[in-house]
């Protein structure tokens, strides 16, 4: 029989999990934080799972990362001064790198060991960002690094896991964490966080909508099918410069032209007008939505 | 423990699958070409699935059908005869009769069993629209009709299950067919068809594509994510008038405010537009492939 | 792919568990105890599931029911009166009831939706049994039924579902339960129980063991593997009279003889010798078990 | 969720698997013959498998251990010279070395990298025995060293892997096979092998035991319950001596006393006569079973 027998199941829900086939563990460890585990799965290439869910594989990593980075990145006129939060496996702050306008890139990962374990094992992600001289690496928590910063940054990319009930994300989701972002964005900075599945937490992403809007003034948010995360996933942003949004398909292509930012998987003027339509049903969603704060913080439902 | 423990596991390649907790069994058997499951699941609702295979859920089925039935028939100017191969649980056709310029709508499905079991069992589906004046249903081979038809429409919506190696469909993929189709397309007349998943069957997406453009001469394809079958889902269509990709967001939404559509989920001009933007990856896939022949069918990778 | 896609996933803990395939459902439903499955397995042909746990399967319930019921019905010179508590699905009055010198065998059990499903979808299990004049059947509470009751009994047989935690069968495993059973037992009565794994909970078995014990002052121990149980299984007996333990194969034999009894699949005096045979392990865990009370019951660790 | 997400899935049939939780992978690995595969479970300790079937759990592997090899060791007055074939991971080596009688253990095993994984990974298995200065490691086909072999013999034990349809040790269960082991017995030799499922590939065993018959003239079956096989496991024995099955409880208890044996946690005499008590139904079924040979050998069912 040809069938897999090593498995990693994601649960999405106690009644909803992907069983991914895998053919071989590659890295297996905890670190102060959670578990990391890198995989080489049958469909999906190599894999960084963390606490039982995966943040990226080499088969598809391209759809999140760039999804992620450029929309903002390119909004951006002169992206210059770069903050990641987290971000931890490096294919953001490659991303980020790839804009010659970029001088600094400061990424601020709470846990070493993903960062190592991916440099070691799925060099495929970072591919030398790390030793990159523009970039910088600090160990440590996202939310105090915001509060004691005294820098100005173009563009802030939140890159981390998912607000789970109680988990260590949470207070990454907040008003008061967005407020902290205003304070340390440029004058036409713009910040960008992950914001969930767009369907299987649809409340969720619109709560992380309202949060962003409520501390920035004005947010948007957009979306993109990730394969290895079974969803069509959601990403807001906040500004204080200008709007995503409103770029024309070739506005978009010149910027990447005039950047000299070839070879991207995915994204390009066409992708960037479609990635920010959202459906009628999520638009609804979104209006009634409320704002997480430190007391009332959002999360996923599992 | 609050976990499930009766799923339905939906194998998408031997090493990769979905697991699918289910409430119970509403109605299981099997009919002379396929065995028939509807089943209420805890995440998606009532599901049919035809040989394992998951073809409609009362939570998402919307995107599925609208996705199928909008872009062409809004660009169709004036779409009275519609011809349906497939479509048994009835969605294809309720939306289809939403379009009020429509006259006669003729369904034919190879198996009165689905057909019967989902008027029963998901009566959410067809909504009626088996008892609408201008439905009808003839209970036989797709292929069949197309090659005997004398009839002219001015849409045809292929909607059928997948192109298995040697499963039954394989021959409602290929140039023969289409080239049958466009026999029996009105003067405007345009074709579309479900395509398989753009991502984890991308090459069987390409080949379809490859094929109508081959039959019908000018062709177009899009893709919309469909949360039940884990991918961006591909749709492929094939013109003798107009071109669905060219029509604006406004066009679109003055369209359907003429025919009084109102209430649909997902479809509106933006999501039209959005539709049309295929990856960069499956645009170099698409330049490369192939045309499906009776002889030499395509099929979906499992 | 010849591979199931409709598995019932028995947990035995949270990381270990049993998938089986099946066919189909044959009765789904909840009764006010518990939720009663009755399915089509590819393997164990039709299954009787409660809460999600196995029961009763016809390729293999003929172990149980034949190592719950004879051992103690042989041991018995006499066993005319008999008390089943529980015993739903009527496999053990059936063997109950081909000991001839029967005459009267009272059934509690609590669910009535439990009896009368298996009567109707799995008559393999009874084979008639609830129609022998004399059987006689009560809904109640088992404990109650015990506590109130006025008659004696030669034998007593609790086959109930096992003591999980809070569940509703934990007080049917404690001291003051089988202080009433001493009470109804005759002269020279036995009681036997079903008493869960001896190898995954083995110290809920040696509970029961020592449980037993206390209150009957004589009690043993014995197994038989139940392959749907995926386990070697308990079963306790405490005595007034005669002990099971120390008959000889040919005594068994001889009593079989004698009382007409043929066609078992399982039971017969060579496997009675083998079923006493605990292992070394085993009665370790045994020496050093506490005694369940309602106020300290036990339960198995999941 | 303390749900687990790393499973290792044995698949026994298609449509009937063990789901075992893994913390984690110690080593993984393919040999020229096999994949190796050394998993630490959530609830069976470090586990060997290969070729995706459980061999080996530190929790119950002395189930297996103990009862493949002392029945026969015991019934031998004498076990001087042994020969095992197979027995990788070096358990089965480790209980013939307790008997103080063997002068000289030769262990012929086609797979070096599971002898030498396993006793860096699982030292627990072999626990030193390879060091045993009795003890001699031949890295080859058993089938061959059998047929080439001017050696005798005392006890041969045989502890490959199952007869699967097509698989490496299909020629190790033949009538062929079992007449060089009769040649290499010395006068009052016994051959023991496991026999795969009493249950679900009943025939099977009883087909080993018809071939072990016809080729030594007369054999035997017992049987005992391997937890992580999920089955009452088989085992045959042929002889030119004494015969295992008529040894008494005391018999056994007495030898295992003057051999100084100790600690062992499943074999003793009374484990001993119940081992020897076959089903009802497996008895019948071993009456009709037919001999393999080389052009028509035995496999399991799957």
């Amino acid at each position: 029989m040809s069938l897999g027998w090593k498995w990693f199941i994601e649960y999405q829900t106690p009644h909803s999990a992907h069983m991914h086939g895998i053919k071989g563990v590659i890295y297996s460890g905890r670190s102060r934080m959670q578990s990391i585990d890198i995989v080489d799965s049958c469909e999906y290439g190599k894999m960084l799972i963390l606490d039982g869910k995966v943040q990226s594989t080499t088969r598809d990593e391209h759809f999140y990362h760039e999804a992620l980075v450029h929309p903002t990145m390119i909004a951006h006129p002169r992206p210059e001064r770069i903050l990641i939060i987290g971000g931890g496996e490096g294919g953001t702050l490659r991303e980020v790198l790839r804009h010659p306008t970029v001088k600094r890139a400061v990424m601020v990962d709470i846990d070493i060991e993903v960062v190592k374990n991916s440099k070691t094992h799925m060099p495929e992600l970072s591919r030398g960002a790390f030793d990159d001289d523009r970039a910088e690496l600090v160990v440590g928590d996202g939310r105090r690094f915001v509060e004691g910063c005294r820098s100005r940054f173009d563009v802030v990319i939140v890159d981390v896991t998912d607000p789970l009930e109680g988990g260590p994300a949470q207070l990454l989701y907040t008003k008061e964490f967005y407020e902290g972002i205003k304070r340390i964005l440029g004058e036409d900075g713009i910040v960008v966080t992950q914001a969930t599945s767009v369907y299987y937490s649809a409340y969720c992403f619109a709560t992380i909508y309202r949060t962003v809007e409520s501390a920035l003034g004005r947010a948007g948010g957009y979306q993109a099918w990730i394969p290895a995360y079974d969803s069509m996933w959601g990403f807001v942003y906040g500004t204080k410069g200008p709007d995503p949004r409103v770029l024309s398909e070739n506005e978009v292509d010149d910027r990447l032209v005039k950047r000299g930012i070839r070879d991207l998987k995915f994204y390009e003027g066409a992708t960037h007008r479609a990635l920010f339509t959202l459906s009628k049903e999520l638009k609804t969603i979104i209006k009634d939505a409320a704002v997480a704060t430190d007391r009332n913080p959002t999360f996923m439902p599992i």
